[in-house]
C-alpha cells in the first residue's frame, strides 16, 4: 500500500495540524516568476513521461484531490501542472453542488462513478471534502440530504471522516494512490483576486456574487479545513497544505510531489516473457512471408 | 447548426467516397520531420488557447472521433495533437469490445454516457462505428448483441447508418460540434509497424497477436470504412480521410483541422452586462471597506 514520504507540506497523520501554523506565502527569497516557470516546466516534462510508463504498468491509477477558497488557484494549478500530460491517460472532474440524482446516493456515490482507473490521473476539483467542509459551515443543507436519521452533529462529521478514511484506505489497498492538495490562500490575497475579478474585463466571467457571501465565513472554513485535514491526512492518502499567495511557486510546488510520487512507485514498462517472445518470432516469419 | 468547410480530405457528403483514390501518403516533396513537428506545435498552442475560449463561451462542445485500421497512429495522433490542451477541458475515452451491461443497451448507449459537455473537447478512440466495421466484417458478434430480431445483414447495416446520421445530426443541432478522422494506413506500412512492435523491445507491450489476424480482414475492413464514411460523411459531421503513413504529418494535419474548426465557431469570451458591471461595483466597495 502507498505510503507517503516526508514533505515539509505534508499535514501529519497524528492529528496535530494547526491551520495557524501553515503558511500561505513563502518568506525566503523567492526565485522570480520566471525560474518558477522553467522549473515547472522541467517537472511537466518529466510527468508526462512517468504517465506514460504508468499506463502502460497498467496498474496503479493516481488520484489528486484539490480543495481551496474560492480563487485560491485550483483551475490554474490543475491547468498548469497537467497540460503537459496526454489527455488521454488524465481525466479531470470538477464537482458542484449535486444533483437531485446524486442525492438520491450516499456522498461518496458521485466522485466515485468517477475514480480514474488503472493507468490513468484522475482529478478532483473538489470532491466529497466537500461533505464536510462547506456542509459543515452550512449544516442546513443537510436538510436536503434525505438522511435516513438525524444524529447529532457532530457525530455526522465524525462519521463522514471515518467513512473517508475507510474508502481511501479501501482504495490504496486497491492501488489508486491518493495524494490531496489544500490551496492555503490567505484572506488579503483572496481579496486581490476578487478585485481583479471585478477590474479586468476578462476575468469578468470567471467572477460569482456568491464567493463574496461565503468569504464572511472565512474562519469557519478555516476551522473545518483543519479538522478535515487532521482527520484525513494519512500515511496512505497524505494531505499537502499548499502555501497559495504566489501563483507559479504553488503550481510548481504541487507539480514536484506529483513527480516525485509517481517516481518513488518504481514502475516500469511491462516486459514480455520468453514464451511471448517466441510467438512473436513465429508472427514476425508470418508477416514477413506474406 | 456546423457545418464543415472544404478541405481536401474532406470526404464527400454525396456518397461518392472510394477509398481506393483516398491517398495514404502525400507524393509531393515533404517537409521534413522537425519541420512538421514545429507546425503541429503552433496548431497545439492555438488549440489550447481556443478550448479556454469555448469553455467561458460554454455552449458548444467539440467531439473527435478516430477510426483507423490497427497501428495507424490513433493513440499517437491523440496524445500529440490533444497533449497542450488543459485535460481538464478534454477527456479522452477508448472504448473496446463492449461489456455485458454495455450489451444490455442500444449501440449508441454506451458512447453517449461518455459525451463532452458544453465547453470541452470530448476525443472518442474508437467509436460506436466500430459497430458498422468490426461487426460487419465478423457479423458472428452479432448473436452477442441480444437484437429482438434478426432482420437481413442488409438492413442492419442501412438502419445503423441511419441512427448514426439522426444521433449526430441532434448533437450538431444542440451544439456539439463533431469531426470524424479515418487516419488511412497502407497495408505495407501497417506491417512495419507490427514488425517494429515485434522488433523493438520496448513496444512489445504494444503488440497483440490478434492484429494480425484482423490483418487477413484488410479488404472486407476497406469496404466497410468506405461504406460507412459515404453513408455518414455529412456537412454536420464530416469524416476526413487522413493520408497516415506518416506520423508527423497526420498530427499536424488532424491538429489543423481542429484548429480550423474551432476558429471557425467565432467564439470569444463571454461579456458581463451593463446590470452587472453596476452590482460589481458594489460589491467592489464592500471588499475594499471590509
Amino acid at each position: 500500500m502507498f505510503k507517503a514520504s516526508d514533505h515539509p507540506y505534508l499535514v501529519p497523520f497524528d492529528g496535530s495540524f494547526n491551520y495557524k501554523d501553515a503558511i500561505t506565502s513563502i518568506d525566503e527569497k523567492q526565485l522570480d516568476d520566471k525560474e518558477y516557470k522553467k522549473k515547472l516546466k522541467k517537472q511537466t516534462e518529466k510527468l508526462h513521461d512517468l504517465q506514460r510508463i504508468m499506463y502502460a504498468h497498467d496498474s496503479h491509477a493516481l488520484l489528486l484531490v484539490f480543495q481551496a477558497m474560492d480563487a485560491a488557484g485550483k483551475d490554474s494549478t490543475i491547468r498548469h501542472a497537467l497540460t503537459g500530460v496526454n489527455p488521454a491517460g488524465c481525466q479531470v472532474f470538477s464537482f458542484k453542488k449535486p444533483s437531485a440524482n446524486e442525492l438520491d446516493h450516499d456522498f461518496l456515490w458521485r466522485t466515485s462513478t468517477r475514480l480514474p482507473e488503472r493507468g490513468r490521473i484522475g482529478v478532483f476539483n473538489r470532491s466529497y471534502y466537500e461533505e464536510v467542509l462547506v456542509v459543515k459551515v452550512h449544516p442546513e443543507i443537510l436538510k436536503f440530504q434525505k438522511l435516513p436519521n438525524t444524529p447529532n452533529l457532530k457525530e455526522i462529521w465524525n462519521e463522514r471522516y471515518a467513512s473517508i478514511r475507510d474508502f481511501e484506505k479501501h482504495l490504496a489497498r486497491n492501488g489508486t494512490v491518493i495524494l490531496k492538495f489544500w490551496l492555503n490562500v490567505s484572506k488579503q490575497e483572496q481579496c486581490n483576486r476578487f478585485l481583479s475579478r471585478i477590474d479586468e474585463p476578462e476575468k469578468n466571467w470567471k467572477f460569482s456574487e456568491g464567493d463574496i457571501k461565503e468569504r464572511g465565513h472565512w474562519d469557519d472554513y478555516m476551522k473545518a479545513y483543519q479538522a478535515a485535514l487532521r482527520e484525513t491526512s494519512r500515511s496512505y492518502a497524505p494531505w499537502y497544505a499548499i502555501p497559495a499567495d504566489n501563483k507559479p511557486y504553488m503550481r510548481y510546488t504541487v507539480a514536484k510531489i506529483i513527480v516525485e510520487t509517481l517516481e518513488s512507485l518504481n514502475l516500469h514498462y511491462p516486459k514480455v516473457d520468453a514464451e511471448a517472445k517466441q510467438r512473436f518470432e513465429h508472427l514476425r516469419e508470418i508477416l514477413v512471408n506474406e
